[in-house]
């Protein structure tokens, strides 16, 4: 098993962080995204999307999507859990990892893509080019300040994003909010009291500088 | 257990289809979306995004978002399994499927938000009100268009969207494709002929109708 991934990449980051908390180690292959490495006929061939990261099994497969990387690690790595143990935690760890990437991680991603000028014709990751949409950039930051407020009051009731329990929900949350902070200057607000108790107890974690 | 869920949302029929072909049945709660009933306290109790579908278990807890209510049917109703059976395979049935929602699900339903009058504010679905941007509608039209070639080449190699067994992932595609072509009119282009094949097959299953 190994891991194609960029230091660079939040999503390269969620599976790192995930390695780190399991204890589980593999060879890394760096994709240096800067050089457009990613678009190579090799990487290709590997990943048809032009994405990290890529887990590449011994048989050869090529898994693709972070959830589905994640999925493949927990089920052959159980322990500790983090995408929970019995059908109701497992769902109720999705539905909140899911709903941090679909309003904190994608927001944060749209309102970066959408403006960096480098990025100019790679507005949205993947084989195609598309062209920037500016306008995405104001509603992409109101998104994640919308995410961090809706965050903030959960983790009033709450320790973790899906619940009592580290998990997969808040790998994909802190991901999101490092990568809000220093790629979209979207930092936690002072007034949110609750997801910031949060992100400085998470931010402790030794798997955190994966 | 039962499930909120509206006739009218094409995220409510892959459920719908999932418990089709799985032979599950339970009680359905319909949730009237056209006189806005998910914006209720009632309905926003169960499911804060105020989305549907919801799956309620016995015991009240509340299950929101596809992939979590399916996972959960997953672990408590095996058979025939419909997200994999080994570590890898179930890993390459998450990802197809993920790259389905991603890159078709989520295009052909940013291209019909953005359009429609009557959701003028409610460019995404959630509890927060956004602004159409109609610059959005081309390019999402543009992404599914890429979808559906990207998706024919898949299935001149393979009989389903995740290789040789249908799997949720088929689910995801072929309400894209229905989605796509009523509310947003992209049909399946004539030369497709491997995804006009594989949408005619699968569409010939009787869960199809749910």
């Amino acid at each position: 098993m190994k891991l194609y991934q960029s230091n660079t990449s939040p999503n390269s980051r969620r599976v790192r962080i995930y390695l780190a908390e399991k204890g589980i180690s593999m060879p890394i292959v760096p994709v240096d995204l800067a050089a457009r490495e990613q678009f190579s006929d090799a990487y290709a061939a590997i990943n048809p999307r032009r994405v990290v990261p890529t887990l590449v099994l011994d048989d050869g497969t090529a898994i693709g999507e972070v959830s589905a990387i994640l999925r493949y690690l927990e089920e052959v790595h159980p322990e500790p859990p983090l995408l929970g143990t019995t059908a109701k935690n497992k769902a109720q760890i999705a539905m909140w990892e899911r709903r941090a990437e679909l309003e904190g991680f994608a927001a944060a991603m749209e309102a970066v893509r959408n403006s960096v000028p480098a990025l100019r014709n790679r507005a949205i990751a993947g084989p195609h080019d598309y062209q920037q949409i500016p306008a995405l950039v104001e509603r992409s930051q109101k998104r994640v300040r919308n995410f961090y407020a809706d965050l903030n009051a959960r983790l009033a009731d709450v320790s973790f994003v899906a619940g009592n329990e580290f998990s997969v929900a808040d790998i994909t949350a802190i991901v999101t909010v490092d990568f809000a902070t220093k790629a979209a200057s979207l930092p936690i607000a002072d007034e949110h009291t609750g997801l910031k108790r949060w992100y400085d107890a998470v931010s402790a974690r030794p798997s955190m500088g994966a």
